[in-house]
């Protein structure tokens, strides 16, 4: 009997999707960052939908400081809506939750939830509780609206051969704690669309040996990397750079006129967060092939 | 220790939003059915956002058909959307699986996901995945988009002392059966608020004997129950009826002028839906109190 172990995660999507009614709409998802719904042409902004979700002993641990996981949960999302150059608006919390949690860890969570929503502008509209069995993890599922404007909105599936690939940051070592209190790249995309739009962005949420595959096949480019390019994160090698995951930072691709101009008015912008150019797309199957990376139904990592 | 064992869901819910920045506009819930999002006076429909979600061994047993799950997770937010006059658009999924669950049965999920996103027009959009510890359940949460126009919006805080309550179909019994097959009530709702708007109206989720107090207390209201007059689902106790849940009929107020109108416009529209009168609003205060009802978080039913 074929489980879940026995298939990706990206394998497992694409079959559920063919069995459901999607919108006709091809900007709608799912597989980018959100999904877009757009209103019409009247409209100068198109709405974005996401949902997330955290699992006890899979995205945090039962020593995990509630208020970081309540962080970690709504900053999850906000960079999602980033990645799209939008901005986050309206969020409805949903909590699955053993009816032997303390009563203060909820409210530790809360906290963290109310931190994050605070800090980029967003509100708490409504949500869910159930209590799950004994022995159960704690499961948490956001779901939020944001919006973009139109000439803002960047999909991961418009990028081409030739065009540089950037990321902002630094990659790996997330689990020495970056992947708890991370800042979502919110202010740099939101710069970066308004100054130099890129041709496709993302944000690396599963590692750049999952996630880079991911931007090149949905804009039907092969890649190539510069493993010596790489930006590591303090005490981190590049096998821990393509594959810790929870990085949270942008990847974007550039055309290669274009990225000297951005290179020197984003160090003029964020002196502190470097931005690097890592490689470049190539032709639908030319490149190299990279494994590895999150991967939330494989039974190895 | 306080756990959630010990605090009732609505008491929880209470205590957490006053954790987290809400929206200013106070049609926007948490407290309603969905949350209502106002896009400003230009707009002929406010959009409207849900989010809900299923539990193994809660919501579903390990012997539920998974098509029946999928079905269910859907069939429940539909009615949400019905309870406030509106439909539903566009749906998230996110699972949360343990890595041993079957990929078939993860597929007939999504088989009777599609059944009722198709049934009531609705399409999916985006989601999320993944897996859950070894021996923790599984959970199904759901969010949605749906539109009600302005003036066929209703809400469940806008009931007055001296209306008339009524019920749409059967109460009690829901675990032989109904709560896994029910049809929400989106025709019928979408019928009354165009021909006999109420002046409140909710879903019965967690049962009458919890719901009609939350009605009547969003309402600034005290209510009467008359017991024999609840439509009892066949084999079914007035104590059964007040306190299964799930029964996801429409409860509304309705002004006593207006209830004799229609009852006679119903059983012609609905020949084989009851709709009964049940009882009436009072002042605050006054009335009765119901206890029971389904709670996520009360030790004992």
């Amino acid at each position: 009997m074929t489980t879940l172990r026995d298939i990706g995660e990206d394998a497992l999507i694409a079959r559920l999707i063919a069995l459901v009614p999607r919108d006709p709409d091809p900007a709608a998802g799912p597989g980018d960052d959100c999904a877009v719904v757009d209103p019409g042409p009247s409209s100068s902004t198109v709405q974005l939908l996401k949902t997330d979700c955290m699992v006890g002993g899979v995205h945090f641990l039962p020593d995990t400081p509630a208020r970081s996981v309540g962080w970690k949960s709504i900053a999850r999302v906000v960079s999602d809506f980033a990645a799209m150059g939008g901005l986050p608006a309206r969020f409805l919390v949903t909590v699955a939750l053993p009816l032997e949690t303390p009563l203060s860890w909820v409210e530790e969570l809360y906290r963290g939830i109310g931190d994050c929503l605070e800090t980029f502008g967003a509100v708490l509209v409504g949500g869910e509780t159930s209590s799950v069995p004994p022995g159960s993890s704690a499961v948490i599922s956001i779901a939020a609206t944001g919006s973009a404007t139109r000439e803002h909105l960047v999909l991961r599936s418009t990028a081409a051969p030739g065009q540089t690939l950037l990321v902002t940051g630094f990659l790996g070592g997330s689990l020495a704690g970056k992947h708890l209190n991370f800042t979502p790249r919110i202010k740099e995309a939101n710069w970066l669309v308004s100054h130099f739009k890129p041709q496709a962005m993302m944000d690396l949420s599963d590692g750049l040996a999952k996630d880079l595959p991911r931007l090149a096949a949905a804009s039907g480019c092969g890649f190539t990397l510069d493993r010596a390019a790489l930006p590591l994160s303090p005490g981190s090698t590049p096998e821990q750079a393509l594959g810790d995951g929870e990085d949270f930072e942008l990847l974007l691709a550039l055309e290669p006129g274009r990225v000297p101009g951005l290179l020197r008015a984003w160090s003029a912008q964020f002196p502190e967060l470097p931005l690097t150019a890592i490689g470049c797309l190539v032709k639908e199957g030319a490149g190299e092939i990279l494994t590895g990376g999150w991967d939330h139904f494989a039974a190895v990592r």
